[in-house]
């Protein structure tokens, strides 16, 4: 469930834009405005904002937060206000940067979204920065971990709910027989985790844990020291419990000294119109503290509360 | 999330009842008709329908049910009817008598309730057993069983959220401490288990997975031999993860072969109004085939279609 507050009678988004307009004029930028705006509407909602933003005053509603704001806070405005598929787009793009390179973020994109959701990033992708996702991919990764992560990204897989029983027994003894080799790259693993359905490799794991009595990523946990076996333990994760895998995420990244803000704001901003209840009930439940107090704790000013506003805060 | 199904207009209880005498009446008895109304009200509704029957007809709908019906189909009618208290005394008593002894099934209602839905369920239980659970209990366990057991039905648990994180850290450690000895009787251990609050237990077993790298349940798995430390698993799952407690037990339900009816009845009634939504969730997730499914195809008659109907389907 989303955490997203939109409220009950949603101004024109003519409105939205003039009073977004007004917060960047004059002597400083209103952020308490922005917030109230933009954190409060849906991704349609936010789209319309941006269109009547560009025919009524002729500006990127995107650019004027660019030029307006900065530092976390910018970045967690801007991703917001994205579209699912160009943020997806651009957090993959920076994900194949040399500079900002991450496996993880690969690895959450290809296996969180739908198969359509996917695709929608990648024709994102492609519109805006004129290459493949897949192209990218490939050339910035090498050895095991290209071996997983091109697959991933590359394949549409079929979305439906049908299980084939008999064939999820005979890859779970596959998957367990290699396991047991410790051959975690082999080309059938590979090829069973990165092209059978959700369902189907939900289906598998399962009777993978009946036959042999514990759950695939027990038996990976020893080898837990190198990067491929981690995104492998990731992939699996994203498949079976995303709201864990984003609660590990968020414990990270908050837990982390310093704090890890892009984590941070990448994870809410994703999620907020998607599961953030479920990910904030499981984070309570592993942290024994509710995620936005420990938000709170962390994080100040407009970057908090935009934070905070995504999560459920304020009036809506 | 509850998955009872209440019509938007509920009808008046003098309707319902009127429609559930004509039910009784005459050759045979309308099972259809019991499973329309009943299966499709909620814990105050059903309560109303039993106090204008008895003032209407002057008689026991309880005893009515018990007459007309027969069988599983009989036992669902009769635990669904219950209020949960008195439906909770009832499977209490059956778990303390010798030949319906189990002693998981007190471990559940001990763990799974709040504080005052348990205390109401000893009311209850004294009440109309002129008995208190507690004593039963005792009477009929022994050695370690009795030990954590009589505890853990006895506390009035502290229900409010605070935590203290340095006691948290302190009793993970003396948990740890007791494991390692094997020593999963340790006063102790029990002490913290049967006495500290949900979110105090929830942190220290947060502290004790952060501090040593593995939840306390796997450290429990090597010696899930013995009955009581598979009660003290239950227990812990109980209290951290109860949609996945009821999961196992509906799936050990309906993979025995023959199914175990009590099991599946008893879940079922208990959770309907609770978190049965969350349970078909994990039921989905872990087994790949929906619940209300794999239970269609284990059962029949009007045993399926009131179990079926509290799980959400058919008119509401």
């Amino acid at each position: 469930m989303a955490s997203l507050k939109v409220p009950a009678n949603v101004p024109l988004p003519e409105e939205d834009a003039e009073q977004l307009q007004k917060a960047f004029k004059g002597w400083g930028t209103n952020e308490g405005m922005i917030i109230s705006i933009l954190a409060h509407r849906n991704a349609t909602q936010r789209s319309f904002i941006r269109a009547v933003y560009a025919a009524n005053y002729d500006k990127d509603l995107l650019k004027e937060l660019d030029k307006e704001l900065s530092g976390d806070f910018e970045r967690a405005v801007m991703l917001w206000t994205f579209t699912p598929p160009e943020r997806d787009a651009y957090l993959a793009k920076e994900s194949t940067k040399m500079f900002t390179k991450d496996n993880w973020v690969l690895v959450e994109i290809a296996c969180t979204r739908s198969a359509l959701e996917l695709l929608s990033a990648k024709q994102t992708y492609q519109a805006r920065y004129k290459t493949s996702l897949e192209e990218d991919v490939a050339y910035h990764t090498s050895g095991d971990i290209r071996k997983l992560l091109l697959p991933l990204v590359s394949t549409f897989r079929y979305d439906g709910n049908e299980v084939n029983m008999t064939l999820a027994r005979s890859e779970a003894k596959i998957l367990h027989k290699k396991i047991e080799e410790k051959a975690y790259a082999d080309d059938d693993l590979i090829r069973i985790l990165t092209t059978r359905s959700k369902a189907q490799i939900g289906a598998t794991l399962n009777h993978f844990n009946n036959s042999f009595g514990t759950s695939i990523t027990k038996f990976l946990k020893e080898d837990s020291g190198n990067e491929y076996v981690q995104l492998l333990k990731a992939v699996i994760k994203c498949f079976t419990y995303p709201e864990k895998y984003f609660e590990k995420v968020l414990r990270q990244a908050i837990n982390k000294l310093g704090t890890d803000e892009w984590g941070l704001t990448r994870v809410v901003t994703t999620r907020a119109e998607v599961d953030m209840e479920r990910i904030k009930e499981e984070y309570l439940r592993r942290n024994s503290v509710p995620l936005d107090r420990a938000i709170a704790k962390d994080t100040h000013g407009d970057y908090e509360d935009i934070l905070l506003a995504l999560l459920g805060h304020g009036h809506a």
